[in-house]
């Protein structure tokens, strides 16, 4: 059920094949939008005219299209992204600089606006609240639908739809979030979204691409009239983003199970998770069901934070069970068929002590024939 | 043909199956060593044992082995490098001290040692000056063979051989050069070898990965009796040096083709170039022939380096052809066919320009299904 004050919808303009494309979601009156949009040099007209939006925090539309990203379009591209809005908002009743607009897909190619005019109207007139259409509105490559939601004690919710697939590829996917609230809040959403995004959609990588087109916005009604502490909004948050952070992960191109890398100690455990998750030998290891804990250990040392390797301690936890593969600078005697046989479950945790302190948690997935299959054999 | 002043041989003693696994290089008397080693945090008992013997400057003979890496060996692995250095040693009449040692291959397990040092006899009673048998000693997922000579007025000579792969599988891989030379060189060797090394395999990317045994050595014997001045000498050894980093960039694990790819103008082009040559999207759309500009240029605006997209020009050269993809902030109008029949070739060049100013070029090399079956489907 999606929170109070919202009402949603998707539709088939034929942008893509076979699936719906457009979506769009109105709020029943002006409300509070916060939200992050892709650091790339290198951005959709849409990025610029929501990142307008958000700095403004009011929101009364979305509109977002799938199979074609409107980037490196020129001129045309920004108003294409402009009458996008315009159109929305008109349907909506309300002004474009109130109507966020999104777009995921293919690069370089100007928009067919006539699909686009004519998915609007369709989304508009079909606007209601099952999230289902909405959900498939806004996939590429993507093989299943991501959502995740929250309650709080009184009843006010918190209810988050995702889009990612290649963590970034340009030409066939962007990280796309939209998260609803009509919890009463009363705090700094654009703070609460950047360290709930650090938490969550930072946490994750799946080739260390990030794109043109990357966006998650916060678009809170307070309609639900029920107060929420900041603190427990913002638990909320980041329980919903992380839900949705590593959904997408496991279902990162080619993907077939979903990792959780955690380093504790050294001053920069997150560089060194970083390091594992992004590691192109660890990746396909994984794919493998391969112990090789000497792939995950070198994937550490590389990246120039320093750790005595005698006291690192390596584990991996999966299929219920938890093996330590290396500990005082050599390998255990593991039994490389047992712990083999448990890397064949969906979901595999990595973990990696280098001394007392502070931990880091990264999010990834293994990289198998499917993420070259998707990659190479797509043409532009 | 090897400079003069030294002899070298490959043997093979069961390290690895069925191809040669120990080599030797040895100087008729005490030379200059300089050389660089991996910064890799977890490293080969070799790489540690070799690191003095480069500090201390004097070389008389190297032993290197393929199959095990020695490295997560513990104090066993530290025991067993130096025995290694000592059994050479003994064999070519000179100090451990003098004798560098180095292994590649399978990492956490302790060496065969009754196979090494019955490798080390068979390699000692074969030194010559056929390089051939030392090259293949070396190699473990390697295809070819990698050898570049420079030869100065008067007949003094650089010569160098290399092994690589995936740059670096830890199990499987690691970057070695050894390079001889009998050129009269007045000049810091030392201080050559490090900007020779930034200029060719500090610019070779394959993975992104480092290996715990990279390993560079020069060995120069001054036995040509010519004198080279020291801008010459460190001209020829880059180009030397250079040759090896490309051989082993188009012979990266699963590799079809070398990408050499340079970008124009910023502050700091070699963060873009290399953004570009370690996105898993740019390489697998290279596999597949794809003239696909917009991974290209997002992969350099995500890395933060700061451009302008609207004046950047990129094009790609391959098969003879030169093709400008992107221009005015909008892809061109290239034939998608055209272009990718000419990426078709074994080399493509990708030319970034983002403005005046320096440039920075980097090599690399696609990814496709071959990366993923060696490094998925070896087992430790």
């Amino acid at each position: 059920m999606i929170p109070k004050g919202f009402r949603l919808a998707g539709a088939r303009c034929g942008l893509k094949n076979r699936r719906r494309d457009i979506g769009m979601i109105v709020s029943d009156g002006p409300i509070q939008i916060a939200g992050l949009l892709t650091s790339n040099q290198v951005r959709s007209a849409c990025v610029d005219h929501t990142r307008k939006v958000v700095e403004r925090g009011v929101f009364r539309a979305l509109v977002v299209n799938s199979g074609n990203a409107n980037c490196c379009t020129g001129e045309q591209g920004a108003r294409d992204a402009a009458v996008m809005a315009e159109a929305a908002a008109k349907l909506a009743d309300c002004s474009p600089v109130e109507t966020a607009v999104a777009s995921t897909g293919v690069i370089g190619k100007t928009l067919d606006m006539a699909k686009v005019h004519k998915g609007i109207g369709l989304a508009h007139a079909a606007l209601g609240t099952d999230p289902k259409p909405f959900m498939e509105a806004i996939l590429t490559t993507d093989l299943v639908e991501k959502e995740a939601s929250f309650e709080f004690p009184g009843g006010a919710r918190i209810y988050g739809v995702a889009k990612g697939s290649g963590m970034i590829a340009p030409n066939m996917a962007t990280m796309l979030a939209f998260v609803m609230t009509d919890a009463v809040v009363d705090g700094d959403l654009q703070s609460m979204c950047r360290r709930a995004a650090d938490q969550s959609f930072h946490r994750v990588t799946v080739d260390s691409d990030t794109s043109t087109n990357d966006m998650f916005l916060l678009l809170s009604s307070g309609a639900s009239g029920v107060e929420v502490s900041a603190e427990a909004f913002e638990a909320g948050l980041t329980q919903v983003c992380l839900s949705l952070a590593k959904q997408i992960a496991r279902d990162g191109e080619g993907a077939s199970k979903l990792l959780e890398i955690t380093v504790t100690g050294t001053n920069d455990p997150d560089r060194l998770a970083r390091s594992i998750a992004d590691s192109p030998l660890v990746k396909t290891a994984m794919f493998g069901c391969d112990p090789n804990w000497g792939r995950i250990i070198a994937a550490a040392g590389k990246c120039g934070e320093p750790f005595d390797p005698a006291q690192a301690v390596l584990k991996v936890r999966a299929s219920g069970s938890e093996f330590v593969l290396f500990e005082h600078g050599v390998p255990t005697g593991f039994d490389p068929a047992q712990v083999s046989a448990a890397l064949k479950s969906d979901e595999v945790v990595i973990d990696l002590y280098l001394g007392d302190g502070k931990s880091a948690t990264v999010y990834s997935c293994d990289l198998g024939y499917g993420y070259i299959r998707i990659n190479a054999e797509y043409h532009t």
